[in-house]
């Protein structure tokens, strides 16, 4: 009774969905008995949608409780069109005491069961991590259900595989929640940005690295003791290498980049560096010289259409609105060429913000439910696309070289930059009061815009002097 | 063969639609003979989309040249799914030389003409003003097309009559542009935060007052010579009025609120006042103070359930991120009981942003077109609501009283306060080093939060003093 081509179905099904839907049913007969409606036959006053969750930790102890307090809310502002009911929960360890107060008999152990339950709607993947995750989303999928995630690894790696699987499928990825928390950016590039050409998008999306980073700025602490800060007020985990190393953030821009240009961008080719190497000094210098050090993300489109994407910590003006994000805050800074220049802050992690973008999510999936063909992504919307090799990116540039102070220094490292076509727009050397003849010193060069591989080159025979005590030091100084 | 209560067509008439609208039509063909099908009954691979525009100024031409730059990329990036045509454009003067290079045969001095037109799908208002906006809204919404407007003050004072003639009509009407230029700030309360209580949402969202609020603070210009730079700079419109009185700000304040709390405010209930009365002086004492002056929209739910919004210039603390936004750009903070406090930025107004929110709505409405009772809005969603008072608002307070410098005028000012039960948190009463004993001058009291029925109170008596010789001036002190 459903015709292919509009996936509708005939009035007479119709009027029988709707009567079977209508009647009312107590809860323990309702699991039980509850006729099992395709999605695209909901009628729009509809009874309640049924999720489940996987993972149920933070994220989904909060998706929990939202629902819960402002469930009735959500219903009241979709018009009595949107119920939800969390119908099925897997967890690692189903014996584990939890904050929120969900039944016992939800929980499985066995993802399969929710992703299976066929009175489960909408499938919630929260486990993070690209294997199990990988598998729990593509059978969602395969059966046809919308799958709501906050997993920004498994998209940025696999989302090729995904992406293709959602549209085969029908079934929509929603991921809101996978970029900066609750700060509505999926959406706003996708939706409000949709008659933009993005010019570029400049992001602070770790915020385990921005307070690191802070308290290395506002305290003076070293990086050892600035991440042992991060960990005992719980905003890094007990393994921090993704945060650090800036690959949680690059999987947020790889995402942001997919959206803003259209194409799935190959991990592999993405430039990312962390914050591991960043010392006081360099901060302190950066202070000296009127910035401030953020790990940032960067992806722009240039003339020549090929697409700027590279995470790494750099100097930003102190003036600059980026400059005034701190503790674990995000912000991301969106140049359109109708909007202009507009900025989205926000919590980037956490239990009520990341469930706060799920629950959105939920909503807009419930909301897709009866129409399908609705799918309102556009992902891929371009089979490729080009990136701009790294070495051919410009900017300005910090560069510290650990010298041996001896007359000289400054002339060998100005030639070899000279003959490189290299500016040099400054240098700084701070001599300490108490060591006026100290032997060991730091010089740092500040150097006009010029292409990331010059500056590799320039600096590879600048190693080999013999004043050059250790390997230099370089921060990329933007333009915002 | 249209089934009343899905309000689809049968199989059959579907086939047929499909088979009319796939001929390839030569455009002079197309406007004359283009087959009149009814919205809901579009597939989804549809020909473009018709878009008739009543008025061409700024926004009007933003929308035309972001449709002819973007136009490619949106279709792209929908899927094939969005190709958008205007068709008709109104116009109060036709002969008039206009930037965006419109064909002249779409122009038409009646705007009737626009609603009307069978080939016109979504109807955008950009005319400005209530009365003869408000009859073209209303014909388009009773014709069953959808609505993309702009215009604040229509929805903020008939807003009532115009959103139920959208339910009654099932045409949405969407104002993304009403609302902060760019800033997608309507689509994050609705959808992004439709998980959240609202707790507080603090907005400057007049660029034109925050403009000369920052000449004065920074350039330490008057009021009339301020406003005369922002005139100069096409800032602010010939006539000024709604812009530095507040209202503009308010009514979109309004839209917030009806917003996030889901009831039609009253804007004869809204406490509303502008800039015009804020003096360099005021200004300089904030800045001595550790304050900004900002024109400031407040809308917060209280926990008895009331809603408090008010729209005035106040101090806020120099530290807060509102604090730097400057020039003609706009900031809306919003904390809700999920997200905690997100911030969006953006340019308020001009051609671009505008119409980029213009842009992203008529995108919106098209996706819309083929499903109807899709209506993603929820206005309003309870029948009412309270608004608190504005004597029972309560916040700290700078009051400047201008007074004769005799003894004991503090401690008359002060008796007053204290019989009120408003504590002074300090006083602030600069000599100016050249007039050591000037005969008039001005005395500063920073009060104790109390509620501003009480302050009134007080200040009225004060008043009476013949030591204080003009009206005090008050400034509400806000935390953020």
């Amino acid at each position: 009774m459903i015709d292919s081509a509009t996936k509708r179905p005939s009035l007479l099904h119709t009027v029988h969905v709707i009567a079977l839907r209508s009647k009312v049913l107590k809860l323990s007969e309702f699991r039980i008995s509850r006729p099992i409606v395709p999605a695209y036959l909901r009628p729009v006053n509809c009874s309640s949608i049924g999720i489940g969750l996987v993972g149920f930790g933070t994220v989904g102890s909060g998706v929990w409780d939202i629902l819960e307090r402002n469930g009735g809310l959500i219903t009241k502002r979709t018009k009595g069109t949107v119920k939800f009911e969390i119908r099925k929960i897997a967890v690692r360890d189903s014996g584990k005491t939890r904050s929120a107060k969900a039944p016992t008999d939800l929980f499985t152990t066995d993802w399969n069961e929710v992703v299976q339950d066929p009175t489960v709607e909408i499938v919630v993947e929260l486990i993070g991590g690209t294997d199990t995750a990988y598998d729990l989303v593509a059978a969602a999928l395969k059966a046809g259900k919308p799958v709501v995630t906050g997993n920004k690894a498994l998209l940025a790696e696999r989302g090729r595989e995904l992406f293709a699987l959602s549209r085969e499928h029908d079934a929509p990825i929603h991921f809101e929640a996978a970029v900066a928390g609750g700060i509505p950016i999926i959406k706003a590039i996708q939706e409000s940005l949709v008659g933009n050409r993005i010019e570029s998008i400049t992001g602070i999306i770790n915020g385990t690295s921005n307070y690191i980073l802070m308290r290395m700025t506002d305290a003076g602490l070293d990086y050892p003791t600035a991440l042992k800060e991060a960990k005992d007020l719980g905003y890094a985990e007990a393994d921090e290498t993704l945060d650090v190393n800036g690959w949680d953030a690059a999987h947020k821009a790889i995402l942001l980049g997919t959206l803003s240009y259209g194409f799935i961008i190959d991990s592999k080719q993405v430039y990312v560096r962390g914050i591991e190497f960043v010392r006081p000094l360099d901060i302190q210098f950066a202070k000296d010289l009127g910035y401030v050090v953020k790990l940032l993300c960067i992806v722009r489109e240039h003339e020549d259409g090929s697409i700027e994407i590279r995470t790494q910590p750099s100097f930003i003006p102190q003036s600059h609105i980026l400059a005034a994000v701190n503790d674990v805050f995000n912000a991301i800074a969106v140049r359109g060429d109708g909007i202009g220049d507009a900025l989205f802050y926000g919590r980037g992690a956490g239990e009520g913000p990341t469930a706060s973008s799920v629950v959105a999510d939920l909503v807009e999936a419930a909301r897709l439910l009866g129409q399908r063909s609705g799918h309102r992504g556009f992902l891929p919307y371009q089979k490729s696309g080009v990136l701009k090799p790294i070495d051919d990116t410009e900017t300005a540039y910090y560069v510290r070289f650990p010298v041996t102070d001896r007359p000289g220094v400054v002339a060998e490292i100005a030639t070899i930059l000279a003959n490189a076509g290299i500016g040099i727009s400054g240098t700084h050397s701070p001599v300490k009061p108490d060591q006026p003849d100290a032997e060991f010193i730091d010089m740092v060069f500040l150097l006009h815009t010029s292409p990331f591989g010059e500056l590799k080159d320039a600096l590879k025979q600048i190693e080999t002097l013999d004043c050059v005590t250790d390997r230099p030091v370089v921060f990329r100084i933007e333009t915002l």
